[in-house]
């Protein structure tokens, strides 16, 4: 299989990783993670554009399933990003229907619909997923960070996050330091896991030479 | 192909269809359209369970994409049958999401929803969708039927029933007769129209004959 001919042996060069997506500002983020570390010798990452269906269903079914059929649309394993935010009173949801109910609510009207409710916390949640190709199974490296929703507080250019405020900070993500919400942050969380996972494989790579 | 050898010829008995349901129930309803009709000589319908993906996205997108995976399944055309309840307040949603919602939510939560709004208006939509053969543009049959979300009201086997009140009845689905809901039903009206489409393709093979 191409994916493994360009990623397995070992002392051919930087292991090359897709990370699926059209936004360059994500490839940057998880560029991030290797800046000043020896992964940045190890892995070439880029990115692709790749148009995938979104399911319904829980979001660890949801990012195995288009992880792995993203697998079929690049040459080197895959790499998936899906995000989620959960109402804990309205057990789970919108979880990965968030950007629709963004898109169509807006920030206050994701805060309306636990008007009916006094428990008003949540948890954010980011799925990395991997697929080393398209027989393959997916990994998932899961960041939680959990919160509480307030009405809109704050002005960032990512959707929810001026309505979601950390446990144990009194600032929404919106109102926070870049630098220290990702910290603290659900993807954050899951990018340490994905860095962790990418260090062991290059190790694992270094000792087989 | 087929699809096109089992329900294209004229003379060749009856046209053979194939509901995508497990749910006989379901099926039943859809021959009582044909009841005591002509339309019981000129067609043949059974069912079929096949575990398809649920898309997300608006209502006909996923009834098409749906019925048009589905058509691999079987060797006649297909056809699939989808229900969405959309809360004007919430500019459409659930929609046809409401099927997690309901399971993760019950009754009284999705009535929950709309507490921060006036308007409790809502509209349930069913759609039938009919597809000749995977290469074939899928046909939609669309229901609507305009009503008021409740507070949970009467008792019957169908999940969101008791808290859709029609508009201008002062019963709410659950309390009413079974055929008096038929009538005014999104799913009633859908099936109207599909067996519209399905009379003037009967007539059509006849005069072909």
């Amino acid at each position: 299989m191409e994916s493994q001919q360009s990623s397995g042996a070992a002392g051919e060069g930087p292991i090359e990783l897709t990370f699926i997506t059209g936004n360059k500002k994500k490839l940057e983020e998880f560029l991030s993670i290797m800046e000043g570390t020896e992964l940045a010798t190890h892995y070439k990452v880029t990115n692709k554009e790749v148009n995938l269906d979104e399911l319904q269903g829980d979001a660890e079914f949801i990012a195995k399933r288009k992880v792995k059929e993203a697998a079929k649309h690049v040459s080197t394993p895959a790499i998936t990003e899906d995000v989620s935010l959960c109402f804990n009173a309205l057990k789970g949801l919108p979880g990965p229907y968030i950007k629709c109910f963004l898109d169509k609510l807006g920030r206050q009207g994701l805060h309306n619909l636990l008007a009916a409710y006094e428990d008003k916390t949540a948890y954010a949640q980011c799925i990395y997923a991997y697929c080393e190709s398209p027989d393959s199974e997916p990994q998932l490296f899961v960041g939680k960070c959990e919160g509480t929703i307030v009405a809109p507080r704050g002005e960032n250019m990512f959707g929810w996050d001026p309505i979601f405020q950390p446990k144990g900070y009194d600032t929404t993500f919106a109102e926070m330091d870049l630098e220290e919400k990702n910290k603290i942050s659900h993807r954050g969380k899951a990018l340490e896991q994905f860095k962790a996972f990418l260090e062991a494989k290059a190790n694992k790579r270094v000792k087989s030479e």
